[in-house]
C-alpha cells in the first residue's frame, strides 16, 4: 500500500434500482447486486475489488438501505463498515454519515465516494487518479475525479476545470471552475471540444473535517443531525438516535449540497480519470461493456443483445440492434436506440400496481 | 339434417406441426391441437364442430399419426372413426385409407376431406358449399370447394374453373380446367383479376368408388395396398395387415395423385366457397384471424402481437408490427413482415440437435 493512501477510506453508497435495466434489475435485486457483464462478480463486488487492491477491508464502507443489507453482507464477507440507512435521503446524508462516523475515530481520515454500480477498467490509472486526488484533498480542497469524456454524452453532468494547481504528487490537478448539469447535445459537443470538461462520475475525495466544515456552513441542520448521530455511534443509543434523527435530515445530493456551491467558492479541485469508465446506464451501455447474448440464441437476419436470465432459448428474426431480456417472470423487447425508455415500462408497471415486477 | 347429405362422411387428415407458428406449435403439440384464436376450442375441435352441425359424429373421421392419437381422442370424445397411420405417407394414403374403409361398409358413401388446422367462419355459406359439392360429387365428378380469394396470395395453389355445370342443387358448380401450383406475385394478381381462379384449400368431395376407380388407374400399387388394408379392416388381422402394407404405399399428396391428372381429363368440378377461410399459416395470419396479445402486455411506442403462453408479462418499446411469442422454454421475437421466416428458426434448432424445442 502506498504511504500516500494512509487514513484513506472509501465510501460506497449502494442505492438505486437501475430502472433502465429492467427486468434484470429490480427494487429487490438492484443493479449493483447483479453480475451484469458476466465477470462472475456483481458491480458492487467489482467496486470492492478495485478498492481493496488499494486499501484494507476495514477502510471500505458501504451505505445502503435495510432491504439490501443482508445481500450486501453476503456478497462482501470481508465488509466490516456497513451503514444501514433507515430510509433513503439521497447521497449527502449517506456520505455525510460515513464522514462523521469515520472522522470521529480517525481525525486525519480522507474519504472518497464511489458509486456501487459503475464499471471501471485499467486499475493502474484508477489508482493513480485516487493517489493524486488524495494528495490534493490533504491540502483542504474537496477533490473530484473527472472522467475523460469518450464522446459528447448528454447523460452526465460535466466538471469544468480551471487553472492548474501545484500540489506535490498531483501533477494533473486543476481547480474546478464549475459543475454543470447534463447538457443538451450541442453544449455537450462544445464541452468535449473545449478539452476542459470532464464527466462527473460522483467520485468525491475529501478530508472529513473539510466536508463537515462546509456542511456546517451550507447545510447546518443536516450537519448537526449527522454529528449527533456520529456522537452516539459507539454507544448503546446509536440505533435509537439514528432512527430519531434520520427522517429529519434534508434529502439532497452531494452535488447540490457541496460540489456546486463549494466549486463557486474555489474550494474544489479535479484530477483527470483516464481509466475506462461506464455507468452501465442502459442495455446499450451494457452491451458496450461486453455483456454477451445467451449462447444458444438463434439469430436470423438479426443482431443485438439477447439475454435469457432463465436459461431458455431466444430466437430473433429480421431485427437489427434489438434488445431482448427475459427473466422468469417478465420480458423486455426493444432496440438499442430505445434503451433509455425502459424506465417508462417500470413507471407503467408501477401505475398498474404490478409491484411484483418492480 | 338435409337429405342431400345422406351417406356423406367427413375425413380430417390431422398432421403437420405448423413450423411457422413455433414456439407455440411443436412436433408434440401441433397447430391443429392448439386454441390459436382464443376461442376456447382447438383448430381441430373447431373443424369438428363445423362438420358436426351437418352430420352425426359417426360420420366424422380423423386420420393421424400414433403420436397424436391420444390427444385427439381427448379433444374429441365423440369421435369413433380414428384412423392411426403407422407413419406419415402424405395426404393420398391417408384419405385413400378412409375412402376404402368407409366405402366398404357404405357403397353410396361420399367423403370430403377437410384440413384439421384451418379457420372457417360463416357456417351457412360453408354448409351451402358442401351441399352443392355433394350434389356434384354424386354425379361422379371429384369436386373441390374453391376458396374465393381475398387477395393475390402467393401462399396457395389455385384452381382454374371452366364451363358451368348443370347439376340440380349445385347452381354454382363449374368444371375445373386446371390445378395450378403456388404462383409468383404477378401471376397471382392475374389469377385474381381473371375471376375464374380460386384458392385450393384442400377440400375434396368424392364418391368413394369414384376416388378408388381413379386410384386404380393412376396409382394402382397404392390402390391395391389400400384395398388390401380395407379388406382386413374388420378382421382380427387388421393391425397386422396395416403395418405390413403401409410402409409400401407411395408417399404422395392427393393434389398430385388425383386432382391434377383428373382435372386434365375433365373429371373434376369446383363449387365456390364464399365463406371466410384462413389457413393460419404464420403469426401475421394468426393476428388477422383475431388472436389477441396477452392483456398485461406493456406497449411503449409499439404495436403488434405479443403472446405470453406462460402467463408472464411482456414489455415492448419502439417496435411496430412486432411479433413476440413466449412459451415456458422458448421465445420468438420478429415482425409481421418476417413471419414466414419462423420456419428457419425451427430448421436451425433441428440442425443444432435441439429436439427438445421442436
Amino acid at each position: 500500500m502506498p504511504v500516500s493512501l494512509e487514513s484513506f477510506h472509501a465510501v460506497i453508497p449502494a442505492g438505486g434500482a437501475g430502472t433502465r435495466l429492467w427486468p434484470l434489475s429490480r427494487a429487490g435485486r438492484p443493479k449493483f447486486l447483479l453480475d451484469l457483464d458476466g465477470s462472475g462478480r456483481s458491480l458492487l463486488q467489482q467496486t470492492w475489488d478495485r478498492l481493496h487492491e488499494l486499501i484494507p477491508a476495514e477502510r471500505i464502507h458501504v451505505v445502503t438501505g435495510a432491504a439490501h443489507a443482508d445481500a450486501i453482507r453476503e456478497q462482501l464477507p470481508e465488509l466490516t463498515g456497513l451503514f444501514v440507512e433507515p430510509s433513503p435521503r439521497d447521497s449527502m446524508p449517506a456520505i455525510g454519515l460515513a464522514a462523521a462516523v469515520i472522522g470521529a475515530s480517525d481525525p486525519d481520515a480522507i474519504i472518497a465516494s464511489f458509486a456501487a454500480d459503475h464499471i471501471i477498467d485499467e486499475q493502474a490509472a484508477f489508482a493513480d487518479a485516487i493517489e493524486q486526488a488524495v494528495a490534493v484533498a490533504r491540502t483542504g480542497l474537496i477533490t473530484t475525479i473527472g472522467i475523460t469524456p469518450t464522446g459528447p454524452s448528454t447523460a452526465f453532468g460535466y466538471i469544468e476545470s480551471g487553472a492548474p494547481l501545484v500540489v506535490e504528487g498531483a501533477g494533473s490537478a486543476r481547480a474546478v471552475s464549475a459543475f454543470v448539469e447534463k447538457p443538451d447535445e450541442a453544449t455537450a459537443v462544445a464541452y468535449v471540444a473545449s478539452g476542459s470538461h470532464s464527466w462527473n462520475g460522483g467520485m468525491f475525495v475529501t478530508r472529513t473535517d473539510v466536508l463537515l466544515g462546509h456542511l456546517a456552513r451550507l447545510q447546518p441542520g443536516l450537519h448537526d443531525g449527522l454529528v449527533g448521530i456520529a456522537d452516539a455511534w459507539t454507544t448503546d443509543r446509536s440505533q435509537e438516535v439514528l432512527e430519531a434523527a434520520w427522517p429529519t435530515l434534508t434529502k439532497i445530493a452531494i452535488d447540490h449540497a457541496i460540489a456546486e456551491p463549494v466549486s463557486l467558492e474555489g474550494g474544489m479541485a479535479v484530477v483527470p480519470g483516464t481509466f475506462t469508465w461506464d455507468d452501465v446506464g442502459d442495455f446499450a451501455a451494457l452491451q458496450d461493456v461486453g455483456a454477451a447474448s445467451s449462447t444458444d440464441t438463434v439469430w436470423v437476419d438479426s443482431d443485438g443483445l439477447a439475454i435469457a436470465a432463465d436459461g431458455t432459448t431466444i430466437a430473433v428474426i429480421g431485427l437489427r440492434d434489438v434488445v431482448v431480456v427475459r427473466t422468469a417472470d417478465a420480458l423486455l423487447v426493444t432496440t438499442r436506440a430505445h434503451a433509455q425508455q425502459v424506465k417508462e415500462v417500470v413507471a407503467e408497471l408501477r401505475g398498474r400496481g404490478r409491484t411484483d415486477l418492480l
